[in-house]
C-alpha cells in the first residue's frame, strides 16, 4: 500500500526561481547552532543529506564528487604535499580524501562551527570517519583568522566552504586570498569552491580575477554535483608554482576514488564555452 | 537570519488535486505498523501532528474541535450515558472528552493498531493523557469483530475511523452500522465521522442513507477542522429514542470545552443548502 | 496514460507557516494592475480561481459560500433594503447576490481596480454577469474616499475587501467604520469580511470591538470556505437598528442559494466556544 | 510588493524521489495531442519551457547545451556530413545546430507528433527557426518504421528522443539500433540520447552494449543540463569507422556555439570514474 504512505519532500530554493525537492523518509536532526541552522534528513534518493541553513551540504550518494574533486586535482598537482589546510569543511570529507595521499604529514581542519563537525562524526561516519587519525588536528576556530595567523606553512590549502551568505561571507574576498597566498609555501596551491557556472557567474569571475591578481596561475573547473544547485560544481585553483594542465598524468598515483581519475586530470580544464567566458578578460 | 533555515514542508493531497502543505521543524517519529505507517512531525503551525498512512489524523492545536465535537453531541443527547464505546480513536482523544461527563462508568477504547496509542501516548499527552484512567478500558483488537461479539450493552458508541482506506473501509459499511445498532442498549446513540461534505458527498450520502436504514433519528453536523480536507468536517448521528434537536439545551451540563457549546446543540443542525441535499431523499 | 501529465501546482502560503495546494491545467491570465498582481487560473478541483497578490480571493466551485453570506444575513435582517453599497467585491459576485432581494432599487459596486471587474467578467461570467443589470452602478474609485462623500444614504454596506495587506489596509481601520455609520441611513447595517477564526484572532477581536464602538448592536458569524485559510471565515456586522438574532425567520423570503437557508439565519450566531471568545470582552 | 506576488511552481518529479521544482509566470500553452500531453511555461529561471508528459524537453536558457552536444561531437567526427537524420526532435534545435555544418546538403527531420513541432515554431523560434531552411526536410511520422525503410543513405543519424516512456520506447532497443546501422552508409555514425549517468545506469549500460554490439566504435559522452535529471545528461555514439577520439581538434571548424567546444571534443570522453565503469565489461 506504498500510494498511503506519508510524503515527505524537503524543497530547496537554489535560486529564487528554482531549486530542488526530494522525499525524506524522516529529519535525524534538527539545531541552531551558534552559526547557523543544522538539519539531518534521511533522504530516499540519496541517504543521508546534511543541510546547513537551508542548503544541502552533503549527502550520502553523491558527497564522493565534491569531496574527491575538492582535494585530489590540487594534491596531484602539488607534487609532494606534506602539510595541507581544509578551511571550512567539518563534515570531514575534504580530510579523508586528503589522507589517501601517501605524501601527507598533517591534515589541518580548521572548522568555525564545532557543531557541524560532531553532527557529521555521528550521521555521516563514511564521510567523517577519518578525522581521529594521527595526522588529523582539527581546530574549531575562525578560518580567516588561522589564515592571518600562518605564513609560509601550508603546501595545499582546500577552501571547502558554504554558500557566500552569513559565516562564509569573508571566505570569498580577495583580502582573504591574500591571505591564503601569505599562509601556503613558496611552491603551494589552493582551491576554492566556486559555486555554479549556471547560476553564480558573477562570483566565478570576480573570484577568478581576485585569485589572478594574486597568484601566477590559476585555472577553473568543474564537477557534476546533483544535489547541488544547477547539477553543475566550480573550483578555482590559484598556484604559485605548478600548473595543473602541465603535470604528467601518467605519474599520478592511482587512488581509490569514484569520481575523479588522473585520466581526466586535464581534460577537467576544457571547459564549455560558456564557462571559458567567464574567466576570459 | 531567518531566511536562511531549512525549509521543510509536509504536503498531504486530501483529494487527487488538492491538498494541504505545512511546514515541519522536524519528524518526532517514522514506522510502519502491522497495519499502516505513523508519522509525528513538530510542525510551526499546529503543533505535533499525527499522520496515519499519508493522512493528518490530529494536531496539537486543532483537536479539540474534532474530539470535542465527536463526543458532546451524542453525550448530550443521551440523558445518561453509562456505558461507552470509541472505536478507533486511538490516540485517545475521544475517551478524554467522554470522561468529561460525569454518568460515564466505563469507556471502553477498541483499537485495531497498538502502535497508535503507543505512539500518542509519547508524543500527545494531551490528547491520550486519560487513557490509564480506572472507567477506561482499551482493547487492542478488531472493531467490527468487537462490534460483532457484544449485544444491548452501550449506551453511545463513537466510530472514530481511519478514512475508508485500507484497515477502516469496513467501518464506512451497512453491516456494520447493523451490528452498532444491536450493540446499543434500546435507547443507544451512535455518530461517526463522515467525511468533508466538499470532498465527500457520496459517501456522506451513502453513509446517511445506510444509518437511517438501520436507526429511527438519523442527523448530521459539521465542524470547522483546519487539517482536514476542506476545513469542514461531518458527524453522522443514528439514534435509536432520543433526538438531538429534540433535548433541552439548558439541561446540558457545562463541560470545560473550546469549540462545543450547550447553546451551540441544536444549531448545528442548521446545515448549509448544499450539505443538506446530502441528507434528503 | 494519466500518471505521465504534466503537474503543475499552485501554492499559496496562508500564514508563513501553512497553506493550500491545488493542481492547475494552465494559467488564463497573468497581469500586474496598477494595483495587484491579478491571475487566473483553471484548477482541477475548484474550476477557475481568481488570485489577487497570491492570495486566492474566489473560485468556480465554493464562491457562492463568501457571495451568498456576505450579503443575505445582513440584506435579510434589514427588512426592506433599497439602496446597497459594495465596497471592494469587484469580481461582482456580492452584486449577483444583492440583486436576488426585490427590494432593491440600486445597487453601487465601487472598487479600486477595474482591472479586477474586467478579468471577472471574461473569466468569471456566472460571478461577474449580472454588473450590467440597471439597478447597478460600477465605479471605479476609492472606496474610503466614496464612503467620505456620502451621508446617510445606503440602507446596507457590505465590505467585500481583500486581505487587509496592500490597498485593502484601510478597509479594516475603525475611521472606515465610522464613515460607513455616517453613510448609512439611520437604520443601516453593515458587513464585513474578517479573515479567519483560526489565523486572525487579533483581527477579529480589533475589527469586532472598532465597531460595537460605533454600531450599537454588532454581530459575529462564520461559514465554510475551502480555499480561504483554514477554510473557516468570518463575517462581522454592524447594525444601527435590526438584531439579525431577532428576526422572524419563517418571514424571510425563499432565495434560490446553495449555502444560506433561512433556517440557519439565527444559528449562524452561534459560535464555537474558541470564536466566541474573540468577541466577549 | 514583490512578496504579494502570486507563486506558481512547476514541480517535476524527476525520479520517484527527487525532481526540480521553478517558479513560472503563467502558461503559454496546454493541450494532449494525439502521442502525449504538451504543455509550454514561462518560467522565471529558464525562460519558455517546454513539457512533454511532465518532462522537461527544453527551455530557452539551457537548450543550447543539449542541442549543441548530440549534434557537433557526431558532426565533427565525420570528415563530410552530406545527409543527416534527427529521429525525435521535434522542437528544432538539433536541426539549427547540423544546418551550422556547411557540409550539410539535407537535415531530415522524422518526428512522429507534429504537434510538436507547430508548438515549438509558436512559442520557441529560436529554436525551431531552421525548420524552413530548404536543406531541411520536416517528416511527421513515425521514427522507428522511417529507419525500417530507409538503407545506406545517412552519415549521420541523431536520436533525440524523449525519455524511455510511452512512444519512445522502441527509440532505446536493440533492433531499432540495428536499423539505424542498416540506415547510415560505410562511414555512417550515430549518437542517441541516453539519459541521466546519476539516475540511468541500467538504461546506459544495457543501450551501450547493445550499441556495441551492432558497430566497431562505441563511445559515451556527458553534458551539463540543469533542466534534466540530476543535471547530467549522457550521449552513445555509435560509429561504423570514425572514432571520435582520434580525430585532429585542430582542423574542426569554429561554429558559433557556447557550450561545445573543438578544444573539449577529445577531453569529452574522459569520464568520471562511476560512469566510465558503466561501459567497461
Amino acid at each position: 500500500m506504498d500510494q498511503f504512505e506519508t510524503e515527505l519532500w524537503y524543497t530547496e530554493k537554489q535560486t529564487p526561481n528554482h531549486g530542488i525537492t526530494t522525499r525524506i523518509n524522516r529529519t535525524l536532526h534538527h539545531e541552531k547552532s551558534e552559526y547557523q541552522s543544522i538539519d539531518v534528513m534521511e533522504t530516499r534518493q540519496f541517504g543521508n543529506m546534511l543541510v546547513l541553513d537551508g542548503m544541502v551540504m552533503t549527502t550520502d550518494k553523491d558527497e564522493f564528487v565534491y569531496h574527491e574533486m575538492i582535494t585530489h586535482v590540487a594534491m596531484n598537482t602539488h607534487p609532494e604535499p606534506k602539510n595541507v589546510l581544509v578551511v571550512g569543511g567539518g563534515d570531514g570529507g575534504a580530510i579523508r580524501e586528503i589522507l589517501k595521499h601517501s605524501t601527507v604529514e598533517t591534515a589541518t581542519l580548521v572548522e568555525i562551527d564545532g557543531r557541524v563537525i560532531e553532527v557529521s562524526k555521528q550521521f555521516f561516519p563514511e564521510i567523517a570517519g577519518r578525522l581521529d587519525d594521527p595526522r588529523v588536528q582539527v581546530r574549531v576556530e575562525d578560518g580567516i583568522q588561522h589564515i592571518r595567523e600562518h605564513r609560509n606553512v601550508y603546501d595545499v590549502i582546500l577552501v571547502d566552504s558554504t554558500e557566500p551568505i552569513g559565516p562564509a561571507v569573508g571566505l570569498f574576498q580577495k583580502p582573504f586570498y591574500q591571505g591564503i597566498y601569505d599562509a601556503l609555501r613558496e611552491d603551494g596551491i589552493m582551491v576554492a569552491q566556486t559555486e555554479s557556472p549556471w547560476f553564480n557567474r558573477d562570483l566565478i569571475r570576480q573570484v577568478f580575477r581576485d585569485i589572478s591578481d594574486i597568484f601566477p596561475i590559476t585555472r577553473l573547473y568543474t564537477a557534476s554535483i546533483p544535489t547541488y544547485p544547477s547539477g553543475l560544481w566550480s573550483f578555482t585553483i590559484g598556484s604559485k608554482k605548478f600548473d595543473p594542465v602541465e603535470i604528467d598524468e601518467s605519474k599520478l598515483p592511482r587512488l581509490e576514488t569514484r569520481y575523479y581519475r588522473p585520466e581526466m586530470h586535464k581534460a577537467l580544464f576544457q571547459l564549455p564555452q560558456f564557462v571559458q567566458e567567464l574567466i576570459e578578460k
